[in-house]
């Protein structure tokens, strides 16, 4: 293997170097994956989240490209965790590329067997967008949590946060998008952090409007903006399991509750009460245990101040970190009294057939997307909430690599929104052919207990039946590539899921293709969670004559 | 659910209920595999392999039968591990149905959670042709241990068992194929049962020649068979352990031995030495433990017997009962010096790309078939073991359900076949369309590190990717119908496979997608096998220009 290091950047403009459209958009898309301004560690083809990989190495990237240049519209070239294995000829409505990755016979689907294979090099964590070459950078996270704040929004507030206040911890790499998701949706949040260089990196970024070290001043700046009905995003440097003892001592009116400190990791990722940032990092070193013990039973407190919110009328959910389990094991029984935020939120937009739908531009070329944009708002113009995502994205996100933009849509959405963006190509009002894919944070293409599949309604958590079906219904439908994981988000041997691609290159064939492909996956979201026995998704499969052979 | 006890048979004919023919043939052989001459307890949609079913159950059948009945070309059903859950437009190339048994997330993936979710109807055990609706009844058996004999004579013997006497143990379900796989391949066997029941049953079914109760005889009747070169196969009343002892002690040339009991299941599989049945009926009920005890030592007798038939120079090999294991356990070192059959006799022959074929007359008339082992001699006139198999079959195997045949074909000839058979459907030469599938005892459509995948040359056995890309890729080529199960065989947790069935029903179309999917599936066993590093597999890749992006 060669240990030299790469740089790769995201391929533009109108020239192509493959025999079509689609294997440029594969080329192009695994390009602007490893591009510096979109992966972490772009030189190891690290693309985000841990270790997710685009190629296993930089051998198989190089014969990747060589292939996909080679790659005739008839044939498929199959990835093997980031290795080409082989090219069979298939035929033009077929997916150019099928991709597995880090999949284990469940028995040996744990970190150490995945990464003794891994050093021998055979193996790759695919992660979700990484493997499947759909990364499209920050804007993900930023989107999701927006959507998450809107469901809620929506569910307890009349579709805006206008007139709320949230309370949260955690500034980091995805919780650094809380302040911004917040104000986008109209309400005020204060987010507690321990650390200031990372609200100095937010107030930067212009995810957040303000800091103070004070808790009076926090809660006047909050309250007088909750009264005027303006959207105020503060950060509060403190300890969260402190500081929200405090606020409950003063009798402020909290409207929702969450947190995202990295409490999944007691040792790495939370700071016990009491101690400063360089106080923890010594701690950490000399006496681990003591410091698991300490940030513990710090959790157990900032967890016992949540419930008590919650009591007192506001809106509390856990964000995924884990959180509610620590304090379980310290002995908070009621732990658990607050939900998920997929049960929570999530679900009912997932029994919609409703999920992720991002796409870049080819050309490279923003004024591309911009376009899209205009298209988006001119088809949903009654959608509130989509709307004023477009408006905000345009504002405050700024394009890493191939200009992009995600949003979030349901059945019939998507379908139509992609036919559209092919119309638009075939028209030329687009200087280049668009990529359609999604992430797996997503409906009907995912199985994960600890996550997106949590507390099914009918116990059916961990059947991994329907992420197989996805992957299998997508590549019959005429994805462009399709792919299938294991371990993504949550880690080895606690998920399974696909990915689907597609590309309007502005053909007939993208055309039918399309059509198929982008009813294929969301519907499978809208059978999985009727088959799961949810009412709203029986009732949409009925509205919308999604056949489905044993609903009652 | 209903607990009705129903009872449905294979359909046969010219007429038939569906809009064509392939949903046709996926009814006639859901049908077939419930037929009470095929599947062991069909009652319960029972069909082999202790609980591998067909179908959820009888409410999931009968929606399965009526959406098959109103599916139009262009539609795909989905079923997950049992039950009709969607149908989606795709096109004419793309498969009709596509199935999901029993996969699980992993950390999920064991019995006792299966178990509980199948109690409340969410799951089934699909096993592999079970849940995949090409099952045949007992040639399946037969063909598979006759080409492992078949194989073991071309590597030690000169092509032909003939002049050798094998020594085994274990008449059951499967083991009882044994006796004729050795004959047919030339050869003497001497297979030792402890239960007189299942020797009276062989020799009925005339899979066996001779019995007797005296090792003398057996070892007279063997010596005497082997001088004059005839194939015999003799069945040996007394237990395993023991005998091989006594046989050892006698120092007559024993020239193979394996195992058949079932060691796998120390509690109900196996009968220690000194017991007769009933004693050890007894035994196991008042006292499971000591059971347990006595039998995991006859084990370890009975390895180290082999072991010493291996030092007096017998080929010596595992038949996939776990025996070595448990011998081990017992403190035999030496347990795991004689190899498992995938390694020593099946992976030589995946690295050529060779495997499972088996074909079903939809008709139902025999004639059918005899006109396609007609037409397998006539394409493969050189291969001896094969013609052997094709004219002992049509001696030995009477048809259950609908007529059919399996042989192993490797890369090249599985297509050609399929084609020829395609030709004679289309010239009137057949009556009716024909089903081609395959069982997973494959080369490029499991991942199973006890069997199918044990001591791969680098250490891949529990690469699931593997299983996953054939799903795919068949899907793609097009396949009639595609699955991917979880659990085949080995049990829950063990392995992830892949199942594929096309129909020849003369159309153009068949054509083309019998000449892509009988080339993508064989062709990923070449692929995964030349990754793995196996010479043959790269020399053959190269031979046939199988288009493998980094072969070295
Ligand atoms: N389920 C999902 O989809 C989802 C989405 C986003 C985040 N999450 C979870 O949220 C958590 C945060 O993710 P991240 O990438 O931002 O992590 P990160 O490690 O980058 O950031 C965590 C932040 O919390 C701060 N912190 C730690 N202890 C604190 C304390 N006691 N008081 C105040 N601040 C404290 C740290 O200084 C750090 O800035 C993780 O557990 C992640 O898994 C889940
Ligand atoms: N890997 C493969 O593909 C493969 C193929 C065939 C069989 N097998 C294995 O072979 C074993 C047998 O399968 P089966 O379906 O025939 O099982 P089975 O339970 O139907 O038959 C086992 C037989 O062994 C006999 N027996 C038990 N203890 C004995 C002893 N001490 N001496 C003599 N006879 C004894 C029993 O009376 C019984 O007839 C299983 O472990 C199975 O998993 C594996």
């Amino acid at each position: 293997m060669t240990t030299e290091k790469r740089e790769v950047h995201a391929k533009k403009g109108l020239e192509i170097e493959c025999k079509g459209w689609e294997q440029e958009a594969v080329l192009r898309m695994l390009y602007n994956n490893l591009d510096p301004e979109v992966a972490e560690k772009p030189e190891e083809l690290v693309v985000y989240g841990g270790i997710g990989k685009a190629a296993r190495n930089w051998e198989a990237f190089d014969s990747i490209v060589s292939t996909l240049q080679r790659l005739e519209n008839n044939e498929t070239m199959l990835i093997q965790s980031g290795k080409p294995v082989a090219v069979f000829k298939t035929h033009e409505a077929a997916p150019r590329v099928l991709l597995s990755n880090s999949v284990l016979v469940p028995k040996w689907a744990n970190w150490e067997h995945f990464h003794e294979l891994d050093q021998q090099g055979l193996m790759m964590y695919g992660q979700m967008t990484a493997g499947s070459w759909i990364y499209i950078g920050t804007q993900g996270i930023l989107q999701g949590t927006y959507e998450t704040f809107a469901s809620l929004a929506e569910k307890h507030f009349d579709k805006s946060l206008q007139g709320t206040i949230t309370l949260t911890a955690g500034l980091g790499g995805m919780g650094g998008a809380q302040p911004l998701a917040v104000t986008m949706n109209g309400g005020v949040v204060i987010a507690v952090e321990v650390d200031p260089s990372r609200i100095e990196k937010r107030l930067q970024t212009k995810y957040l409007d303000k800091m103070t070290t004070s808790i009076d001043e926090a809660l006047a700046w909050a309250v007088e903006a909750k009264q005027q009905g303006e959207a105020l995003s503060i950060g509060l440097l403190g300890n969260a399991a402190e500081v929200h003892e405090d606020i409950l001592s003063r009798n402020v009116n909290i409207d929702i509750v969450t947190d995202q400190t990295s409490a999944h990791d007691p040792l790495n990722g939370y700071i016990p009460v009491g101690y400063s940032l360089n106080e923890s990092n010594q701690l950490r070193n000399q006496d681990p245990s003591t410091y698991v013990t300490l940030s513990s039973s710090s959790m157990a407190r900032h967890v016992t101040a949540m419930l008590q919110f919650q009591k007192n009328g506001a809106i509390v959910f856990d964000y995924g970190n884990n959180i509610r389990q620590v304090a379980k094991d310290e002995g908070i029984e009621q732990a658990f009294d607050f939900p998920g935020f997929v049960p929570a939120y999530i679900r009912p937009l997932f029994c919609e057939g409703k999920g992720p739908f991002r796409w870049a531009a080819l050309s490279g070329d923003p004024e591309d997307i911009y376009q899209t944009d205009r298209l988006i708002k001119e088809l949903f113009p009654k959608n509130e909430p989509l709307i004023r995502w477009i408006d905000m994205a345009q504002k405050k996100v700024s394009f890493q690599g191939l200009p992009s933009r995600i949003c979030w849509l349901g059945y019939g959405e998507r379908v139509k929104m992609g036919l559209a963006i092919n119309e638009l190509v075939k028209n030329g009002e687009l200087k280049a052919p668009i990529v359609i894919g999604r992430d797996h944070l997503d409906c009907g293409s995912v199985a994960s207990p600890n996550r997106e599949t949590e507390s099914m309604k009918d116990g059916s958590d961990a059947v991994g039946d329907w992420a197989v079906l996805n992957a299998l219904i997508n590549t019959a439908a005429g994805g462009s590539w399709i792919s299938f994981h294991h371990g993504g988000g949550v880690g080895m041997g606690y998920s399974l899921h696909a990915g689907m691609v597609a590309v309007a290159d502005g053909t007939d064939l993208a055309k039918e293709r399309l059509q198929r492909v982008l009813t294929t996956d969301p519907g499978m979201g809208i059978a999985r969670h009727a088959d799961a026995g949810y009412d709203k998704a029986k009732e949409i499969a009925k509205q919308k004559n999604i056949d489905i052979p044993m609903l009652d």
